[in-house]
């Protein structure tokens, strides 16, 4: 994935329409948020079977790949204006969970994982 | 940026810990809209001037980094069970984008963007 | 519920900490989905049948409790300062829904329901 | 705020519907969460201060009420399927933070507050 391109491309067609000025960091996490919230949206009353089985030809699938089209778009502006380098944020971030997450300890143990979120 | 790797790092890493089974589409968008939470939490009190001028060396900027990345892993895992190519949805909609604002009444239109919201 | 006397509660522990300043609509409504992002996490893991049965007297309840506290904090904070009668509000969108989901046209209607969100 | 009424309508709302189905805790903060971000969305590109000026006859005003009204009921909805008095909850917590932020300790201190976030 070339994501340096796909920043470029934002931040071009953001500088034609003079809209970087809304671009603060704290406003991009703001739309970011009520992208993921519309990606939520789309999954609050189906089964987690039913998301598993969504026709990749669906209206259904072709709105869940835009939301996370959004998503994606608002993280790399975000990335693109702290200049943060995703892959190596997020390679280092998997490195911390191997370590965190020790595979005698983690395997099959539904708890602990869900614990994470009662920290 | 190696969206296949990371993809097949995360997919390992889950496999390893019997994690599968919870990575349901649906359970992957609620924890990706926990993580988005958490990154808009941190710039909460922050005026948009302060959210420009984090120093890169603080514990604010790393803090922000590994929300980033849990965005990006919850993501990019959604992506794999879905079996969606982000690079070409991300494009897709760039250019949806760029037909949906064209320039010449977009620029300097701030209401215009805003007003995406109300629709 | 005396929703006025928990605002008024709410106002003067912000003004006693002088932290009136920080709460803008706009901040209040990143606080607000910040929460939300953290009571949603609390839900991601478990399935629909466990999240249905979780013991009242579970620190797991505890926690859920606390952050359905803290968005209607939020929430309340966010009414006073917009000027907003939140019990009217609320009675006028169910009013709405009554006309918009006539139960002859909605009934066992899952689809529908969903399809809400694809508006 | 008759609480217990407008729960008491939601649940024959969605009775009549035959929607009390899709109503498991999990579904309902999926679905509290995405209006959370469309409540965050509608303020994304405003300043602070245009966030405080918002005309109570706008259009974005009643657009703002009516997110805020959908955050209320998935949360009433919530507390009602849990059995969660939410005035005890919310005072509770107020209690809390009381002893959790003494005013000589907070008064005019804007990061301590911002940090709460870190924790």
């Amino acid at each position: 994935m070339d994501i340096q391109k796909i920043q470029a491309d934002l931040a071009q067609f953001a500088a034609e329409r003079d809209w970087d000025k809304f671009h603060s960091p704290k406003n991009l996490t703001m739309a970011l948020a009520g992208e993921a919230g519309e990606l939520v949206a789309l999954f609050q009353w189906m089964s987690e079977d039913e998301s598993a089985n969504i026709p990749a030809n669906s209206h259904k699938h072709a709105r869940i790949r835009e939301e996370m089209a959004d998503v994606f778009i608002y993280l790399a502006q975000l990335a693109y204006v702290l200049d943060v380098d995703i892959e190596q944020t997020v390679n280092d971030k998997i490195a911390d969970n191997v370590k965190r997450y020790p595979i005698e300890l983690s395997k099959g143990n539904a708890l602990k994982y869900t614990e994470r979120n009662d920290i």
